[in-house]
């Protein structure tokens, strides 16, 4: 199933994107009325108002994007894409029955290599038609992860389950950050698309050699380090107790808070760990109807902005969630902190769409090629319909996505100057039989679970 | 525009809806599969298994449901349908700011018997195309809500707007209970779907002898009477200043806590009034997206739950939610309880589908009518398409509802008997028309204010 990149895309016709309004992200670029925008290769070659008088290359493919927003495609900065297969096996059960008793069993029984890579084709489907281009996923088995995305045409970081304990791939957990390394070794130079790395579960589930040597191989190759972190209060409770330390001091004191973490969740951190990841320059996921569902907590992201972290959007795995909507996650992420902090200006259209855009990629790494639209940029671009009764009118088009659209309203993506969707449907990827393979999986989930 | 009821239905073919799993929200039935529903006229007319070799009657109107869930239409308990005008309009505002410069000078401008028509038919066709079926709304102008309701098909419990200021069309506040009254009398013979009603916008913009009065003529038609109802933690105080009781106290103390009384918001009752406000069988509205948003609190719904109280589900206006996607709102009623109380069980996914359907028809006393799937009721039936990837795999329909859909995934809308929406397609209403109204109005608004 390898090989299947887009080296193609570079001798195909250009792709120009006619009419709506641009949002870019840039910092500072106000939306820009009637554009066309150039597509050459991956990148992105002109941005212009558009001119209907002056002459358009030869054979090139125009999409129409009147009464549209054209935007950069969404940055969904934490998942575990293959948990589509347990979408809704266990919900509204306490957190350790969920895990402990729910998951985990699940896990060990069915994941594989197969499983796992349709698990995760389907997650790239929806994450396509709901917007999102790039993806950042922790999970096993991650050679398949890394085909379906490669397959899908997904711009992802795929990083390596790492744990204490016999984890799906790696039996013994001894191995767990030599099969990290392998991992990355091989997926190092296959494409600029798909990039390895690390992702260490937790500081409960990791001891501290494992989180020394998983932060060194990721020094090592330049690559970041993902991990959860304080997700619970319990979780922050069992590391005091072990360490004598808040979880981000302990971090801190084994060399591990720097600027290549990426502390996903970060629900339960206080003032003196927030001062302390933000000199260190960690890098924040938050992750909100999963810390909702789960009743974990509200992390507190305008405080987080304000004390000058980074926080990039996630959606956490399906099975937390229970879709990879970034739309959605949008709108939660701008409520719950108004909620949370009893101030509606908190947390405001914009600044949650960078979030989930120049933010998320600057989270990952991926600055220099996506996050906004500029020249140069690779063409990850979606196209949002506005003619929807639920989007009339337009007053605020940062309003208008975070607090009124929803994932369907995605009409076009483009990754890597590729054109994935189209007029919602996909050009490339037979989502039947995607579908087809994961109802047959998921028979064979519900004749062994309890659900 | 008076008069377009559908009183035709009864004469029409039946429609079969065959195959798909019912939901049909009656208590104890479980999800049934593959089923065959007639609709004769308005009514749901048979309910059983499917069997191919039964014949069907002639002339019928076959739906084909496979890989479908058939269910009960939403019933959205409370809104401010026309408030579509405003979307978008002012958002991330402190409360005060948003309420005082930006809605209320807006609404005194910009309201009138034409734009309160077309955003309410604006709000339907969003409804509508989101799968709910039934809206509560309270505003004003309306005999224009009203005749938008009726020309849309929707079933509608329509409440004249009540409060002691000079209001949009109402301009002497010393008539707005007469004004009311004569709505009431004016269309309650109109139609079984277009029900008519009171609102008081709140205890602090109502006195005491308004409330009463409106009490008094609910009671005089026997219909419900709406209020919003400790909504922030601001009004509470003020009440409290004005009157030395708690707002739930001050109601029954001037006899307007009881059965007849929806209390809309009820972020901020302490447990006391929640007794109180059970032991009178006063009924609730739950509209947490709104209350996020404008950054009021969560209400504690699990717990009115388990202390007896009735709560339905709403969405409010526009202008602080910013859609009027039930499905949505499901997912955030289930997601707040749960991060609030730190309990992950509570507010499980089928409580909060009986919220949004039996619940929310008991509460706008429509229960003999809508709010489940029975033979004799009317036929209120929306469709949802499961062939979604982010739908795929289903391992229990109510958790696939309120976690992973949205409204988008309605494929089709009965009302009353009526087809309004097949395969996302309005059969009867001109969205086009509507939404291009919709945008006309606004630029008249955008001409006219600060956004």
């Amino acid at each position: 199933m390898l090989g299947q990149t887009d080296s193609s895309s570079s001798e195909c016709e250009d792709i120009i994107i006619e009419g709506g309004i641009l949002l870019s992200m840039v910092d500072g670029q106000l939306p820009l009325k009637n554009v066309s925008i150039v597509i050459r290769g991956e990148s992105i070659a002109d941005i212009r108002v558009r001119d209907p008088k002056s002459p358009r290359p030869r054979n090139a493919q125009i999409i129409d994007a009147r009464e549209t927003i054209i935007m950069p495609g969404l940055v969904n900065a934490h998942g575990h894409t293959a948990m589509t297969l347990f979408r809704g096996l266990a919900d509204d059960v306490p957190l350790k029955e969920w895990l402990f008793e729910k998951i985990f069993p699940a896990e060990a029984k069915h994941l594989k290599k197969e499983t796992v890579y349709w698990g995760s084709l389907l997650g790239c489907v929806e994450m396509i038609a709901s917007g999102t281009t790039t993806v950042s996923d922790g999970y096993f088995f991650q050679d398949a992860t890394a085909e379906a995305f490669d397959r899908a045409g997904m711009r992802a970081l795929v990083a390596q389950g790492v744990i204490d304990f016999p984890a799906p791939g790696v039996p013994d957990p001894r191995e767990n950050l030599k099969a990290g390394k392998g991992f990355i070794e091989k997926w190092l130079h296959f494409s600029d698309r798909i990039r390895p790395g690390l992702f260490c579960h937790s500081l409960t589930t990791c001891s501290e050699s494992t989180l020394r040597g998983a932060m060194e191989i990721s020094e090592e190759f330049s690559l970041p380090l993902q991990m959860h972190l304080s997700e619970t209060s319990q979780e922050v409770n069992e590391v005091f107790l072990n360490t004598g330390r808040r979880p981000a001091f302990y971090l801190h004191d084994i060399g591990v808070a720097n600027d290549h973490l990426i502390a996903v969740h970060a629900v339960h951190l206080d003032e003196p760990e927030m001062h302390l990841l933000a000199e260190r320059k960690t890098r924040i996921v938050h992750v909100p109807e999963s810390n909702m569902k789960l009743a974990s907590g509200a992390a507190k992201t305008s405080q987080m902005l304000k004390m000058g972290l980074k926080v990039a959007l996630g959606t956490d795995g399906c099975a937390s969630n229970n879709n990879l909507d970034l739309f959605q996650e949008m709108g939660t992420a701008a409520k719950l902190d108004k909620v949370f902090t009893s101030n509606p200006v908190n947390m405001d259209a914009a600044t949650v769409l960078k979030m989930a855009t120049v933010w998320g990629a600057e989270v990952l790494g991926l600055e220099r090629d996506i996050g906004t639209i500029e020249i140069g940029k690779k063409a990850d671009i979606i196209i949002i319909d506005l003619e929807k009764p639920h989007l009339v009118p337009l007053y605020n088009p940062f309003s208008t996505l975070v607090y009124s659209a929803n994932g369907a309203d995605v009409r076009d993506v483009i990754i890597n100057g590729r054109i994935l969707m189209r007029d919602r449907k996909f050009q490339t990827i037979d989502t039947d039989e995607i579908m087809a393979e994961v109802k047959s999986i998921s028979e064979r989930i519900k004749r062994t679970s309890l659900c």
